[in-house]
């Protein structure tokens, strides 16, 4: 038989079931796997990584390992891919775990909740305090295993139609917002819209919805939605340091071998620290084409800010109390934002105070 | 003839020539090489990353690619391992590369420089604005080719036996400190010295030195600086996001096999995420306790800030104006932490700044 005839008849790369291969089988196999991300092909940035992960992959295993991305959609829904990952109809998925809140209010810690931990914090908890750990007993519960991989760095708190200064102003206001934010703040009034990425514009356009958030410059700004909502709000308070996971069919993980798990955690963490990078070096530019393009910058009000704050801490005291994967993983990451904060005003946040104002003087 | 001798004999992980070898070869050669820190094994924070990226690239490989890591001074010392690593007595050091601004400065720019970018302004100037490409150009001059490998966060300022207030407070003062830093506060009167992290504490409790700077809180606190210089100054404004990097003979690197740089390059990635986790989530508690021990913390004044940077931007001329690759890489260094805190200003800092206030109040 030759050997990857024995392979694909011994379920490695089709997945039927575990099996203990010899030696040299073990160690670089032939699998072939799907992977489905959560975006569309159009977001470079954060569908980009997921293409990132499966060329260091295949050129790690000169092709023995191969993983096909695919699109948002391209073979199951982005709300349903969760399930289908669970259930191996696809291998693996890429997103922020906020949008299976659906399914249980507890994915939203793993990438982001209003007034969460800032992007290296979250790397932090996740992968040295235990936080990974702590979401994949969860995840196990939904079949699936998961690995860091990447963060957009805090997000834009969206476009608005019209200016936003009290928290009376939220009343009724009809915005599309992910996550568990759109929860948070229908206490203030604000009624939140579930609407995917392609459908915004239009929305906006129409007057159908008044403000929308996506991610931030230079994603939003090929959306258009300056043309249509000048109002350019921030910080994204509902997303400090918003998370991404590559996740993985618990039996399709446990099949492959030590070397092929070590490697796709490496990959994973390399693809995350480049799609920050990613981030951080091309919003610069797209957040001065929208200011030169007439997008209108503001800060949410402290007003805002501050019942905003109040409503989140309620929702996560009502869900702690019913929700015990919620409570066990949510007191983990509050205590752990409320230590880095305590560190990070000393030498991070006073630096980056210097340089922004030795900026701005020249 | 078998398999691993034909590979010893081709020279693979020996490292005698370059050679073509068969594709079934190419993937998966046994290589073994040594890797030196710059730093001493009781840091697990900066010198664990070696250990983390050679226990990974051993694992996806089943040990056929092997690196023993080494400590600082175990085979060279540490301000010798650049020329180490360039004329092969080692195949690979870690390290933050402004220990070698005895060669060049141009080296300072790939760690650290006074007012420099922070931490993620770093990775995206490195991995994604040209950064790592440019150095690379500059260490193959020097032998040698480079992998961004970690970085610590905004350092600290430094212990000193003496409250300093003024700039006139830094005439005379003898200081312990590292990279091109000593070079511009020279300008301000400050005496630099080179002295090594064991050294440091006896040279501090006897009055030999009146300062001191090592990194922060976490790595700090073993050496007990505390006990012999009470005041705690923050922020550490020549590190404020220094990287570290993985470097590797020119000649080691061309004769690995494609597979073999890919892993390298995702597992040089994982090692730097995870060690900059690991100072984010060890360094509040170090903090608690070296105040509860005692520590004064002070942030320094506005006018040492302010004349420290414009010593750095005279320092930085003056070296443009002599030295070419310094020049080239500066520019397009500067230029991007420009930018970058253009922005950082609006979503990160806004949003740091009211998390920081929030949890002030409780």
């Amino acid at each position: 038989m030759k050997r990857r005839e024995f392979l694909k008849k011994a379920g490695v790369g089709l997945g039927a079931s575990a099996v203990a291969m010899p030696a040299i089988a073990q160690s670089m196999p032939e699998v072939k796997w799907r992977l489905q991300s959560a975006f569309p092909k159009s977001l470079d940035t954060i569908y980009g990584a997921a293409e990132v992960f499966a060329r260091y992959i295949s050129e790690a295993t000169d092709g023995k390992f191969q993983i096909q991305v695919f699109g948002a959609g391209e073979i199951v829904g982005t709300f349903q891919l969760a399930d289908a990952v669970g259930n191996g109809t696809v291998e693996m998925g890429h997103a922020t775990m906020y949008y299976y809140v659906g399914k249980d209010p507890t994915f939203a810690i793993a990438s982001a909740i209003p007034f969460g931990p800032n992007t290296r914090q979250m790397n932090a908890w996740l992968y040295e305090a235990g936080g990974q750990d702590l979401l994949n007993e969860f995840f196990a519960k939904h079949g699936f295993f998961g690995l860091v991989g990447g963060n957009t760095g805090t997000q834009m708190g969206g476009w608005f139609r019209k200016e936003l200064k009290t928290v009376q102003d939220l009343q009724g206001l009809k915005m599309r917002i992910g996550g568990l934010a759109g929860q948070v703040l229908q206490k203030l009034g604000l009624v939140p819209q579930q609407i995917a990425g392609g459908d915004i514009y239009p929305a906006l356009e129409r007057g159908t919805i008044d403000a929308a958030e996506w991610v931030g410059p230079y994603d939003d700004e090929k959306l258009g939605f300056n043309k249509v909502a000048p109002f350019y709000y921030y910080p994204g308070f509902w997303e400090g340091g918003p998370a991404l996971h590559f996740f993985i069919n618990n039996a399709k993980w446990n099949e492959l071998p030590k070397s092929y798990k070590a490697l796709a955690t490496v990959a994973a963490s390399h693809a995350g620290i480049d799609m920050t990078a990613k981030y951080d070096a091309k919003n610069p530019a797209a957040l001065r084409r929208l200011v030169g393009a007439g997008a209108q910058l503001r800060p949410f009000s402290q007003e805002i800010l501050e019942a905003s704050l109040k409503a989140a801490n309620e929702t996560y005291d009502e869900l702690s109390a019913k929700n015990p994967d919620w409570k066990k993983v949510y007191e983990s990451y509050r205590a752990f934002r409320s230590e880095e904060y305590l560190w990070w005003q000393v030498a991070e946040y006073t630096y980056d105070n210097f340089m922004i104002r030795a900026r701005a003087r020249g």
